[in-house]
């Protein structure tokens, strides 16, 4: 685990919050390169499926040419949800670390613990708490921002 | 429910085979107007997350402009794995109809049912076996050609 890559992914969920996005970033690392970093987009592409994890996931999947995803790390910056966990599955992602715990959809340790689920067919082992408070931070911020400007409405 | 969609769902699967991909349909329906349709492009498009009811959900949000899918059903010839399954959940489905289940990945049902687990911010009930025999068959014969023809080389 190396920080800096978080670090990277909250820069990431920073420019997801400019957008008006909720700010989540995730990175794929392999061999000490990224090769694949995204913030959600879900708004902006009208896209259920587009949460930074998956985005990350399948430019990695373009920069390393396939679907799997062997050998390669995944830091985002909030726990994955169903969805997100999944797609580390099903690409066979090595390590999982993230900032946030997600009470509310988090499948990575929080509510269930898919990817470390011995009936499917790969297991990714999952660090979470990595610079927490930052990540926290990202999100409590935006959200606070967006119920001040709804009460000034 | 509507057996004809999973019909056109069943035709999507048959077109992956042809393609050597794993063959999987989906169907997204609104009401009474498919709104999305695909099958499994994983090794076509050498991406994770490109299973039928993944770009099946993106189409149809495509072609609704906008992530929520409400009013939606999905079906699929295959149980949806965690992440179809998350996908369903993120997309705020309606109805899921599947065809065979999937006792290695299913999880509407069979390893767990997260599309119906209250601790989600949205539930879509889950019908399976919409004419399992047939949606199994197109997996089954699929895996048969596979292994005759391993054996041949």
């Amino acid at each position: 685990m190396e920080e800096k890559y978080m670090e990277l992914a909250l820069a990431w969920a920073r420019k997801a919050a400019d957008l008006d996005e909720v700010p989540v970033g995730a990175v794929v690392v392999r061999d000490g390169q990224v090769v694949g970093e995204a913030h959600n987009r879900r708004e902006l592409d009208g896209d259920p499926t587009a949460h930074a994890e998956i985005l990350a996931l399948r430019q990695a999947a373009k920069t390393l040419g396939g679907w799997r995803l062997m050998d390669c790390d995944v830091y985002v910056t909030l726990e994955p949800c169903p969805m997100c966990a999944g797609a580390m599955i099903n690409s066979r992602v090595r390590h999982i670390y993230y900032g946030a715990a997600d009470p509310k959809a988090g499948c990575c340790g929080t509510l269930m613990s898919l990817t470390e689920d011995e009936r499917f067919n790969h297991r990714a082992p999952v660090v979470g708490g990595v610079l927490e408070e930052a990540c926290a931070k990202v999100l409590k911020d935006f959200f606070r921002k967006k119920r001040e400007k709804k009460d000034r409405s």
